[in-house]
């Protein structure tokens, strides 16, 4: 388990680079930590000692009189790895890092980076940064403002890590007017050892830290990273802002931090596997934090709006159902108690419209009318300003009915001067407000869906029969032939391995093979070619269809034969498939690709021609859990269609779920796979069964072939 | 025109219902007209007479020695009427009726409005509301706050026109906060007279008002409206918020206002082809007018960015991505001057680092060098708060730069705390100032679509020639019959009398004629039963693909008839027809709904089977122009299809295109036609046409009926 309490919950600390002189990094952190009352004691080191700060400065941590938890290192690089020589010497297990001049420069600073780590990890230290702003923590029983950030930290149930130091900075300045604050804040710089991930396991079981959020560029370990966050995320709500989404902005990213920006669809897949809530603006990342701040979790998503203006209430309709939320049904006895106080002008259907003349005591009334009503989960009460009443007053009266009912979450929509919030930002308050009913469905909509996150209970990877030796001897014929590209049929036979619902075939070479073969499987069949050249049959004629008799496959095999000879593609052909036809409208596909950071991801969705204009697929991230699977399935649109629109047969929805699974095995357990295409999966209009027509794999050659020369005790374990 | 110049630049003004009593309508007007220096007469009427705010008050508009311009009416609905005829009296052509009790309440309350309006007609008047908040004119000229709102109005140039009183008044409140100010403000209420369109139009021409804002919940005239904000759109923005978007969201929006909620497809394509700006919430509806109000219409959509932190820069970059403009390529001269000054860890690649340590100098000299850039159409300007630097310093010292640069927008943002956006709201300001990257970027892409479509030429409409009588003719038969839907084989036959291309058929009713046809049209062909009774031919195994051969063709047609016995369904039989057999594997749609506000629509986009689960589509609006037809075709996935993915034959555009305007003109000459559907458009491998192979066409009996008894003089005029 990660602890980083030496670095986040120090008894003493050492400022390493302590400076004297205004504006230096080395001076704002004295000055941080003396000004927000550190609860231990800070040594500063500065090797002309002195006095900084009021306080007694030493040459050195090796000639500081007490203990030493945490060192915070700001001396310039060159001196770095010196002083964690001394820290070493000294007992200090929890460094710091804020000097720049590493990964972020170059090669050069690579390798000081390197050494850096590796002299962590030999002395048992744990060390944040480098390149980084800092850390805090707001406890009563710590407060430690170990950061340069212009502002001091405000207290409050956050923890926030930051892979980018300035934005860090800038988040610390703008908290207090969104009434939020952290627990903990790491900046993680350069991630050298300490990473996110680090961060979510130290968090885990640290009640202080009631959500955490991430701003992150790239993620280090996607592995790890979803093991954890989707244990994590079952207990607290994880929020992030992935940057580098566009070709551009990974292209940045990876300018600026030296790390390698994975692709977008894959951090998606990761992210949603792990339950972690994806925000794609700081703004947006803000509002949900300030949500989950200030409401428990909600038993369901029926909604009620209780307004005082009838404009803003449509608005809200409108985005709650955007939302695909429920507007919650009032129950009649709710109702009549409405109609007993409201005036007759007034709705008392969802959204409930008390008109603009309602005053405070009406807001009281109807929320705790409207929140003791079983049908209703969560409450928005938007406020537009009228003459005689105070927005302030309106608000408190609102949160002493909320008070007394912890279990629903209420936000406020008021839209009013940005005074009130000010106000707001200076007082406690037990729900968020907004200025713009938006916001506050938005807000909804996060609670929901950790809500759904939360209720579901967790994925299983089966682990199915399957044939690996057969695999195993298919793929090393074609590396022993030098291909990394399996032929059509050796493809086929890999799924078949893997017990993958493919149609019945064979192989023939030569027009009487092709004929005793298709009178065998029985017509209508497809004839297809397969080559050791040519991977998209379809472009060169290579599959024909609906063959009904034996004369027709006859001449569609030596018209084939022809066609192939003068386009002097007949050279790598192998010969030709004789396939079952499966009839079916519906073209599905599945496969299996591979990120340069992620790994293999999975794919779903509408195959035949539509694959790329409609791209109308899903991803996720192997391995499959029996949950991913089925969600995969029902998030293309594509599922109508597989749940037999328009008199078609319904699809085998398990046992397309299990095809997708042992796919994800076979990728599991032969890791070189590098890319696999299903397309199509026929969903057979017979039995509703996705069936294979067609297969393309690829290997990654010099992997696979050292793979292959090794045990494969580890697959599937 | 439009000419409102006696409600919105009145020189007097009578209050009718003047109060003194406190926090009454009567008595806040006075407050408020007075208050913000009305720069012309005020009269207050009330039947005691007396002083009221300082003012001698008289017992009737008639005794009011002085000319009335505008008249506020705040008396109490049932005292309305006689008001209305009183002000007649006098001369006074100009209302602004605040009074509620109208449509709004019910049966009764409607009677009255309708009373209401008459006279307003009958005397030559012009009315805002009734049940409304009042109009505001901020121009010094005039200084005319006839609005019960709790703050006076901000002084700026936007005309804003809401549905919603109360939120009218809401958006005064918050206006200030967010730098923005009204030229005009009009709250319609129940828009018994003036609405939406009334004020479009009397702002086209008012130079004060230089964009226009709209919160509405209904449209009145759907074509007026398209007519004239397409005229007004090419001289300013004109944004709106089209409130009632869900079905829950459109019934609130029924019982709120009285009026019928349009569908939001229609609602959307009226919108586009209109040229307004649709935002979907408040936050959003004025951070775009923020844009507007600061910004130039810029000459291209290539964005450079400037900041000095690198997340945030990626963050930027992302966004600007998504929306899909450009990220500028800064020239080589600019990036060797920027590299002058720049310290050597900045980026001067876009996104322009200039790093933490850039003084409020590098922001000058890099704003100043990369605005000259011809390869830069607009700017983002991103602040970071670091240690020595203060916010509205660089914030300054931005705009001294801007300045000097009018033609390009330029964007700043600012991570900083609130203060500084309320610093700013006291100030003159340059260009507009966000929190968060995101929000730049949104601005960015609205300039960038108000470029596009004012850069667009207008659209025409136009008018083939066509056998507009056999339509009738082929309409008065099915009539005559009692039937509102056509026989397919009639659908077909309006299709080709208006010169859309269908493939050949022709009718048998035996098994003999089927033969004969089948021979005359040359094999392969489909065979589709048409009948009176049964519209959903697939479902019932009516149509016949594929025959190749006479033989096969008699087989199929044996078959039918014994299906169709055997389900009952033989009587409603006509025959079958015999088709072409069109190869091709794009099956498209495109077809005719109509809603029962914005009148008829056009659809267009994949079809098959997919229709309704991929709901590959889109809407316009008839009439069509041939700009709207084209961005039709290209505003669907399918398009992609269209254009000849996987090696298909590329489509025949511009013959869609007019297949879509034919169309159009078929439902302009027959506006009674209430649906139509050519599903599918079949895209011929070989000529890449587009072909209607089925067709179906419904008609509103009554309202058919009436017209075709009628000329048809209007007809495609």
């Amino acid at each position: 388990m990660a602890n980083l309490d030496k670095i986040m919950k120090p008894k003493s600390i050492a400022v390493v680079g302590a400076s004297t002189k205004d504006h230096t990094i080395g001076s704002d952190i004295m000055k941080r930590l003396q000004e927000y009352n550190f609860n231990g004691k800070i040594y500063p080191i500065n090797p002309k000692g002195g006095i900084i700060e009021g306080l007694q400065a030493y040459t050195s941590v090796l000639e500081v009189p007490g203990e030493i938890d945490l060192a915070i290192i700001v001396v310039n690089a060159k001196f770095v790895l010196d002083t964690i020589d001394q820290c070493h010497q000294k007992g200090i297990t929890g460094l710091c890092v804020i000097t720049a001049g590493f990964k972020e420069t170059g090669a050069e600073g690579a390798e000081l980076e390197k050494q850096l780590l590796s002299k962590v990890k030999e002395y048992g230290m744990r060390c944040v940064g480098p390149n980084c702003l800092g850390v805090v923590n707001t406890n009563p029983e710590i407060r430690m403002d170990g950061c340069f950030a212009e502002s001091l930290p405000e207290r409050g149930h956050i923890g926030f890590v930051s892979q980018s130091g300035a934005l860090g900075g800038g988040i610390l300045n703008i908290l207090k007017d969104l009434n939020l604050g952290f627990a903990q804040f790491i900046s993680i710089g350069n991630q050298a050892d300490v990473n996110a991930e680090t961060a979510i396991e130290y968090w885990e079981n640290e009640s202080d830290v009631e959500q955490i959020l991430l701003y992150m560029e790239s993620i280090q370990n996607p592995s790890n990273f979803r093991k954890l966050a989707s244990r994590v995320t079952k207990k607290k709500p994880i929020l992030a802002l992935k940057a580098g989404r566009s070709a551009a902005g990974a292209s940045a990213a990876s300018s600026h931090t030296g790390s390698l920006a994975g692709a977008d669809k894959a951090a998606a897949a990761l992210l949603k596997q792990s339950g972690v809530i994806r925000e794609f603006s700081l703004k947006n990342l803000f509002s949900t934090a300030k949500v989950f701040a200030n409401c428990p979790i909600p038993k369901g998503d029926r909604v009620a709006i209780i307004t005082n203006s009838g404009g803003p209430g449509i608005m809200a309709t409108d985005a709650v159902c955007e939302y695909g939320m429920q507007m919650a049904k009032i129950t009649d006895a709710t109702k009549e108690k409405l109609r007993s106080f409201l005036p007759s002008a007034a709705s008392v259907k969802n959204p409930i419209d008390m008109i603009a003349s309602a005053p405070i005591e009406h807001y009281q009334q109807t929320l705790e009318t409207v929140i003791a009503d079983e049908n209703v989960d969560m409450i928005m009460v938007i406020y537009l300003p009228f003459l005689g009443l105070k927005d302030i007053d309106v608000a408190k009266a609102v949160m002493e009915i909320k008070a007394k009912y912890p279990q629903k979450p209420v936000i406020g929509v008021f839209m009013t001067k940005s005074e009130f919030f000010s106000k707001l930002s200076d007082m406690n308050v037990n729900m968020p407000f907004f200025m713009y009913a938006e916001e506050a469905a938005d807000g909804m909509n996060r609670l929901n869906q950790q809500r759904l996150w939360m209720s579901q209970p967790e994925g299983k990877i089966p682990c199915y029969d399957v044939d690996k030796s057969k695999v195993e001897s298919i793929i090393r014929k074609s590396l022993s032939e030098g291909r990394d590209q399996l032929t059509t049929l050796e493809s086929i036979d890999v799924l078949q391995a893997y017990g993958i619902r493919a149609c019945k075939y064979g192989l023939a070479t030569n027009e009487e093979e092709v004929a005793t073969l298709g009178n065998s499987i029985g017509y209508p069949v497809v004839m297809k070619m397969t080559s050791k050249t040519t991977s998209h049959k379809t472009d060169v004629g290579g599959v024909r269809i609906n063959i009904q008799s034996e004369s027709q496959l006859r001449a569609e095999y030596r018209d084939l034969i022809a066609k192939l000879t003068e386009k002097g593609l007949i050279d790598g052909l192998e010969g030709v498939i004789i396939q079952e036809m499966v009839k079916g409208s519906r073209e599905m596909v599945c496969g299996i690709a591979t990120d340069p950071q992620y790994g293999p991801m999975m794919m779903f969705g509408l195959g035949g021609v539509f694959v790329e204009a409609l791209k109308d697929v899903t991803f996720r991230i192997a391995p499959l859990t029996d949950l991913d699977a089925k969600d995969m399935i029902k998030s293309v649109k594509a599922y109508k269609l597989l749940q037999g629109a328009r008199g078609t047969t319904p699809a085998q929805m398990d046992q397309i779920e299990e095809t997708l699974l042992r796919l994800s095995q076979l990728v599991s357990d032969f890791k070189f796979i590098d890319e696999l295409d299903i397309n199509p999966l026929l969903i057979s209009e017979k039995t509703g069964e996705g069936i294979a027509v067609d297969g393309r794999i690829k290997v990654r050659l010099a992997e696979a072939k050292s793979a292959l020369n090794m045990d494969c005790a580890s697959c599937c374990a």
